[in-house]
């Protein structure tokens, strides 16, 4: 017995993860894609295709969508806004925050009710728990929608502001790339020496893997907002500390690009009398200067 | 019975501990600082007191160096080079890899034996296993105190080439800082739509602690040195995934100064024309351009 009717426009790598999971637990799927040459597994396993984005539309009320970007979602869904009226639409493409703003405010006109959301998940991770999915925009949506958001992975709703689960996915990766691009800086001292990278790599896993928990602590003191209670290092001891990497890093040859913007911060709070204070409140500079 | 005689030059919060620890697990310890009222506390707790670091050179057969930095190092030991002759010197001060090849070149003109090291650890974590203390240069140093260093905690030797403990050090260091810098990074968007700081951080330790231990077979590549085999992520969609994070940081007003390193080296490698390569070959460009 089907579970409900769902329309997955887009059949791409995560399209088509989602469109095998939601037909694999239970529901009567409608798939389309740009090229209709992808539709036929999914046509073989059980999914109805529809020949148009307003056929898909139609069939379902609930429409999934897993397109390349901001403007190929806009581009299929403008045209099919009265067949998809009334109908919940969750948009699974990443798109930045103003971008799914954008979008809701568009939905919001059409009188459709839209779910943004944002997959931190590779496709084959899809169904599992362990691929976490973040939503925002209409709550309503998200209820209506729910039972079937669970059966991708861990469901979370951010809020009523569209643009939250796409920026909380983006702050994550943000963390992330800033990592790795220090993984790169570490392993690349090390080979100056000799060292392989995947014995580097092990090294740093193991280093931040101890160090990773200690930044709920380190940044705690941004809530309170008094960075000169003492508590954390100073941004004169971190400053030194950083100089002195950035030092052992030239020495090697390597340089020290992903260590600059820190060295920056600190160098402009030294600069305006701060040296004292916790070397955290360099967030507070961290707004664009036009 | 006393375990052996080891001398302490230096006894601010990390060569306190390091005193303190050594006569606790039964070394017949001596010590100098600086500023003689530092000494009274390890008088007290039995440790011999020197008036001078000559005469805390003489007093021992290995002496450990805790002082601030390479100049106070080089300042204090030099005068006293005839009382070290023969003798296994400990240098524990955080120096950059340079400095300490620097320092082991001169003991070996004065017939020292110099083992360099660096501490992970804070002073409160000397004498448990978490304590990770790095040793490099001469073997047969290490081998000496070997089991007076296994008391400060974990002790791993890196090789004959003594900056290679402060090399490692100050790439784990450096991984740790960008990554720090990612953290300030994301703390910043997530509080442009009024989420705290420590809860940014808590979803922050949960997906680093999720995606470090990728760190490892992100980077094997480089060690096959074939970027181009396709197994991992390629330039161009890195380069567009960094490029959409920039533009949420600007459009919340925080700029995305931690990423623009990462960003400068994805153009760079696409506009070679590498970006069907792994993004990880990024590691080849991280040289020094004069
Ligand atoms: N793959 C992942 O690991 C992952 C993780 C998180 C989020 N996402 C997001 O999920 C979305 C889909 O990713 P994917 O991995 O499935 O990408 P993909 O494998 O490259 O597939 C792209 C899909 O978008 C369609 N498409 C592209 N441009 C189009 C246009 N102008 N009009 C209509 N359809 C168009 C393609 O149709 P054709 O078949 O006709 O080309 C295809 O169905 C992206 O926003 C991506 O950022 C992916
Ligand atoms: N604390 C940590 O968490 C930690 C972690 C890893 C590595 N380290 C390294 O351990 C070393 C010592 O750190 P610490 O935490 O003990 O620092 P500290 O508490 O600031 O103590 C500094 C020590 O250096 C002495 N000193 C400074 N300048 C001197 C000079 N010109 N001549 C003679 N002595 C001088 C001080 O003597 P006075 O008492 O006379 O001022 C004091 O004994 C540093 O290289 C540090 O980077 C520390």
């Amino acid at each position: 017995m089907p579970k409900g009717t769902i329309s997955i426009l887009g059949l791409g790598a995560m399209g088509s993860a989602i469109a095998d999971r939601l037909r694999g637990t239970g529901y009567d799927t409608t798939v389309w894609n740009r090229t209709p040459a992808r539709t036929e597994p999914h046509r073989a396993a059980g999914s109805n295709v529809a020949a148009t984005v307003a056929e898909a539309a139609a069939a379902s009320d609930i429409v999934f969508v897993v397109l390349l970007d901001h403007a190929s979602v806009r581009e299929h869904l403008e045209p099919v806004a009265a067949e998809l009226k009334g109908k919940v639409v969750v948009n699974l493409t990443t798109t930045t925050p103003n971008e799914a703003r954008d979008t809701a405010a568009w939905a919001a006109e059409q009188g459709l009710t839209y779910l943004d959301g944002a997959i931190m998940a590779v496709p084959a991770m899809i169904g599992t728990p362990a691929s976490l999915l973040l939503y925002s925009g209409d709550e309503n949506a998200y209820a209506i929608a729910k039972t079937a958001l669970e059966t991708l992975g861990t469901a979370e709703f951010e809020g009523a502001d569209a643009g939250l689960a796409s920026l909380k996915d983006m702050a994550l990766l943000t963390a992330m790339y800033a990592m790795f691009g220090g993984v790169l800086q570490a392993v690349a001292m090390m080979r100056t020496v000799g060292a392989p990278a995947a014995q580097t790599a092990r090294d740093i896993v193991a280093w931040l893997g101890a160090v990773v928990p200690l930044a709920e602590l380190t940044v705690a003191v941004v809530d309170g907002g008094d960075y000169d209670a003492g508590a954390g290092q100073s941004v004169d001891f971190t400053r030194a500390a950083v100089a002195s990497l950035i030092t052992a890093a030239r020495e090697q040859g390597t340089g020290a690009d992903f260590l600059e913007p820190l060295m920056k911060h600190l160098d402009e709070r030294a600069a305006t009398g701060r040296g004292n204070a916790d070397w955290v409140s360099v967030i507070e500079q961290l707004k664009i200067t036009a």
